[in-house]
């Protein structure tokens, strides 16, 4: 079974109460736990050594990538984090050391982002470590930006750029907290996602959310990394350059759509604040259902097929 | 190194803000989000298969016992629960009515306890599987009950009974929800911890919490489970049902302290309130720093060496 079959099978199982603003689904939940001006976002994720990282991998990215990968749905909703626990189940006669230098370089970016670390488990794992992350953050009321508000005629925009992650900066993205929670704070993106499983997935995911929605995606515009176009060279079975942007995973990068009129003010003031980050218009939201391309060639449909590990959130 | 080690050099990594109220090292971390009545409560805890649970356990109950033992934390923190996120790492091929039958268990106990389920992660762990639960809960402002309050001249009580939980109850005890917060809001309970690591090494964390006191435990009193008594009898090998009582993991108990002269009314109203659960004071804090066992053949040190299991929190 797939694991977003098998997603949509437990999530109609979950409990809701009195206190859920947003269940399952989404980047993060969102929950009202009384705050007068705030809800509170709630997000788990974990990484697991011979899937998210190589055992060889230095246990400061390791770390590093653990809460990353939480802060990046925190800053897909816009808002802040604050507040972190942590389960670290580990091989028996794995290198203490190594443990403590996960936990530094956790703590490290957790402390960039004046997130406190609040409680740390460990526990047994025979064959693999395995770090699971929950981390809670806070948004204005109301302001939370979701998945599911993409219009017909927005303009859909990502930050940086996309594609052959695996290369390296799959362990040392920075999550775009400040980013998302700017956007959130100073204009009304109607959506928006983290890019983890390749651009291709996610906007299908935006634009299935928002109700069965469509987009026109001007190939050219793309914007792909230094890493995917040298990989592209590397002979005839290498994956073509605009395929790696449309479906590597692990971007950590903001997908988000925005009324089309908003498009131009909000680059502007995205280069202005924040002039080491691309900012790229990449389309615009369609009725739908299909997701097009257009190039100089013409326009034909998105090639199917996003990167799709076995990792994913109900 | 020891699980204790580890986690005493991983704490002060740890970076706090200005949301923290009491930070890794109690039964939860107390977080001040801004409700102007209550405080958050937050905890992450995990099972692995073949350490928690054996392989052919009814996934029901291993669903039950993952969100339980986050629930017991709530509990002895004087804590309601609210609302929890799951992290399901599942060895390739695992049947996904597995997968489904364990979420069942876990809802299904979230449920009966009003707490909302409002996100599940699925992700691979090749070997055997594991499950991690993040739970936040909320308490009254100030009313937490942390380990650290012990007093000199404390009653101490616990729950139910103790020892034995391996033949069964491990997988299915019921936290100790009601009870925990009813003390907490209707008494001033010094102190309280949940009885994960067996009472002689949760008393001892208790004790040292409150500044390196001691107690004087009444060996007769100790409540024994029948489970406990029963294994006792199995041959020349078999623990003493005292000794499992102090000593065996996962009781899920809550063990207490307050002022003696509560003691009497705490109880008188626990039986009112609980029948179906047993209340029993077993002796009183001391200035310490040993912890003695009396009994009819006179006054002893308490033996050492709780059960420990490679699963803690900082």
């Amino acid at each position: 079974m797939h694991e977003f079959e098998l997603i949509g099978r437990l999530t109609p199982l979950l409990p809701a109460n009195e206190f859920v603003v947003l269940g399952a689904g989404d980047d993060c939940a969102v929950l009202d736990l009384g705050d007068p001006t705030s809800h509170t976002l709630f997000k788990t994720d974990a990484v697991v050594e011979g899937i998210h990282f190589h055992r060889d991998a230095e246990p400061e990215q390791i770390g590093h990538k653990a809460i990353a990968r939480c802060l990046s749905d925190v800053a897909a909703m816009g808002g802040r984090a604050t507040a972190a626990v942590v389960t670290l189940a580990l091989p028996p006669g794995r290198d203490p050391m190594w443990s403590e230098a996960l936990y530094r370089g956790l703590c490290r970016t957790a402390a960039r982002y004046q997130v406190a670390v609040v409680g740390g488990e460990t526990t047994t794992n025979p064959g693999q470590a395995l770090l699971s992350v929950a981390l809670l953050g806070r948004v204005e009321r109301g302001r939370a930006v979701l998945r599911s508000g993409a219009k017909i005629g927005d303009a859909i925009l990502v930050s940086g750029e996309l594609g052959g992650s695996i290369a390296g900066r799959h362990l040392e993205f920075e999550p775009r907290l400040a980013e998302g929670s700017w956007l959130a704070t100073t204009f009304s993106p109607h959506a928006m996602i983290d890019l983890s499983d390749g651009l291709a997935g996610d906007l299908r995911h935006v634009l299935t959310a928002s109700g069965g929605l469509g987009a026109e995606i001007h190939a050219p515009a793309l914007p792909i990394t230094r890493a995917a176009r040298l990989r592209a060279r590397e002979g005839d079975l290498a994956k073509p350059a605009l395929v790696a942007a449309l479906t590597d995973g692990e971007d950590f990068e903001l997908l988000f759509t925005l009324a089309a009129s908003d498009a131009v003010p909000v680059m502007d003031g995205w280069r202005a604040r924040f002039p080491g980050t691309r900012i790229t218009c990449i389309g615009r939201v369609t009725p739908g259902p299909q997701i097009l391309m257009r190039d100089q060639r013409g326009i034909r449909p998105m090639p199917r097929g996003g990167y799709e590990h076995f990792a994913g959130n109900a």
